[in-house]
C-alpha cells in the first residue's frame, strides 16, 4: 500500500502549497521535521519540502541533512525547493541529490513567490509520475489484464478540453489493434478536439466493494478518420454495419480515433498476485 | 429526431472549417446552396454559412436571401458569416435576423483568416448549444428523472484538465443536496483543480442497444470542503463512515464538492413520453 510523507522543515511554508503538495502525492500526510519525526515513519515514498527560515540557519538545514543521510538511498524521494533564491537551499538540494544517489526521482525548485498556479500544477503533475507510478506486474501479465479488463466493456467516457473547457462524453467503442475507435454523429467534444488532440478515457466497473475496485485511465491523442476509408470501413464491419448503411443514412457518422500513450490500470485482484492494484503502462 | 442542415452559398468555404461546424452541430449534413436544395429539406435545424463569392456578386446573395425567406421564421437557425471584410456579408446577416425573428437563435462572424482555433471553436460551442439546447419535458418531470437516473449509479467519471491537459478519474459519489461529493486520498486531479475548478461529471449505463440510451452529463464548479467540517461530517455519515473512523486513518481523505450548473440528460425512455431523448437543464 502505498503512502507518501510529506516532510518540510520550516513551519512557514505556504498552507495552500502544502495541502497541494499533499492532494497531488496521495495517498499522503504530512509532517513538520523535528528531531524524533522521521524514526517513526511507515511510509513507501517520501517527499521534501525546503524552505529555509528567514533568515536561513545553516546549522539548521546540515542537522536536517544528517537525520535523513540514512533514509535518502533507501526511500523513493522526490525534493522541492521553495526558495529559488536562497543559496543554502540550493546547495541543500546538491547534497540530497548526491547522498539519494537511484532513489531520487524528482528534484524541482517552485519559486512561491512567482511560480503561476499553472507553472505549479505542471510540476507536482509530473511529481507525482515520477514519484508514484509503479509497474510491478511483467509486462506481458500487464497486458494480458489490459486486454480483459478492456473486454469487459463497450462504453467508456471520453473526455476532451482545452482551456479551462471540459467535456466528459459517455461513448460505445471498439478496440481495435491497440487503439480506441469512436463513431459520433457530432458535438461539443469535436470543438475540443479541434483544439486539443489530448483526450483521457475512462472505463470502470461501478463501485461493489473496496476489494472489487476495478477501472482503467487511458491517456492518449485523438485523430479523426476519413470517412469510408479502409481503416473506417474495417471498424464499422466490426460493428456489424456495413459502408452501404452508413451511406444511406441522412447523417455523417464522424469517426475518432485515439492513440493511447498512457494506461493506468486498478485492479484489486492484482494484490491476491501479490503486485500493486493500480500499475502504469506507458507507450514509446 | 434532431437534424441540422448546414446550407453554405460559396463552393470555396474552407473545407476544415465546413467540417467543424458539420461535427460540432450534428447529427448534420451538408449542402451547397441551389436553386432546388431548399425544397428538399427535412431538418429540424438550420445553420447558414455565408461567404460571399469573390469578387461578390450582390445579385446571387439576393437571390440566395429569397430562396430562404420563407424558412426563416419556421426553422430555429443559427448564422455564421465567415467574412467580417465584405460589407455584402453584414448587411445579409442583417437581413436574415430581421426576417428570422424569434427563431435565429445565434449569429456570428468568424473571420476564417483571422480567427485562431480557440476563438472558432468557443464560437460552434456556443452556438450549437444556442442552437440544439432542448427542454421539452416539464422541469418537474425532468427534476424527478434527473433524481432517479442519479440515483442508478454510485460511481462516475470526473473529468478535470487545464490547458491542453485532461484527466478522466472513475469515482464513487456521493449526491446530497444537489451536489455531488467526491472523497478522494489525492492524485492528478487536485493538480487540475487548483488551476481550472470547471468540472464535468459523466454518469452512464453499458451501451445495451440503441432504445435502451441512458446517459448524464454535468458541467459544474469544483471546490474543496474543509477536513471535517459539519458538511463534511454530514456527507461522510452518508457514506456510513464516522469522523472518528477518518481521523485514525494514516492519510487524509479530502473532500471536492461539485455545484452543477448544467444537466445533459440522455433517455431513450424520453421518446417513449413524447418528448426528445436528450434534455438539458440550466441552473442559475
Amino acid at each position: 500500500m502505498t503512502l507518501t510523507h510529506v516532510i518540510y522543515n520550516n513551519p512557514d511554508i505556504p498552507k495552500a502549497l502544502l495541502q497541494k503538495v499533499l492532494q497531488v502525492s496521495g495517498p499522503s500526510t504530512s509532517q513538520l521535521y523535528d528531531e524524533n519525526a522521521l524514526d517513526t515513519l511507515n511510509s513507501t515514498h517520501m517527499i521534501f519540502l525546503i524552505s529555509p527560515k528567514c533568515p536561513p540557519v545553516a546549522q539548521e538545514d546540515d542537522a536536517f541533512l544528517n537525520k535523513i543521510t540514512h533514509i535518502l538511498p533507501n526511500k523513493k524521494t522526490a525534493v522541492l525547493v521553495l526558495d529559488s533564491q536562497n543559496s543554502l537551499s540550493i546547495s541543500l538540494l546538491a547534497k540530497i541529490r548526491s547522498l539519494s544517489r537511484k532513489n531520487l526521482l524528482y528534484s524541482d525548485i517552485i519559486d512561491t513567490s512567482t511560480a503561476s498556479d499553472e507553472e505549479t500544477a505542471v510540476k507536482l503533475l509530473s511529481m507525482r509520475r515520477s514519484l508514484l507510478d509503479n509497474q510491478d506486474m511483467p509486462v506481458s501479465l500487464l497486458n494480458d489484464w489490459l486486454k480483459e479488463m478492456i473486454g469487459h466493456h463497450n462504453t467508456c467516457t471520453l473526455c476532451t478540453g482545452f482551456g479551462t473547457n471540459i467535456r466528459a462524453t459517455p461513448i460505445e467503442f471498439t478496440y481495435h489493434e491497440e487503439a480506441f475507435y469512436f463513431l459520433s454523429e457530432g458535438g461539443e467534444k469535436f470543438a475540443n478536439l479541434a483544439v486539443n488532440p489530448n483526450v483521457c478515457i475512462a472505463l470502470y466497473q461501478e463501485y461493489s466493494g473496496f476489494d472489487k475496485l476495478e477501472g482503467i485511465q487511458v491517456c492518449g491523442a485523438a485523430m479523426f478518420v476519413d470517412l469510408f476509408s479502409e481503416e473506417y470501413n474495417t471498424v464499422i464491419t466490426k460493428r456489424q454495419l456495413t459502408p452501404e448503411q452508413l451511406k444511406k443514412l441522412p447523417v455523417t457518422l464522424h469517426m475518432i480515433k485515439v492513440l493511447p500513450h498512457r494506461f493506468e490500470l486498478l485492479n484489486s485482484l492484482f494484490r491476491k498476485s501479490g503486485y500493486e492494484a493500480k500499475q502504469v503502462k506507458e507507450l514509446e
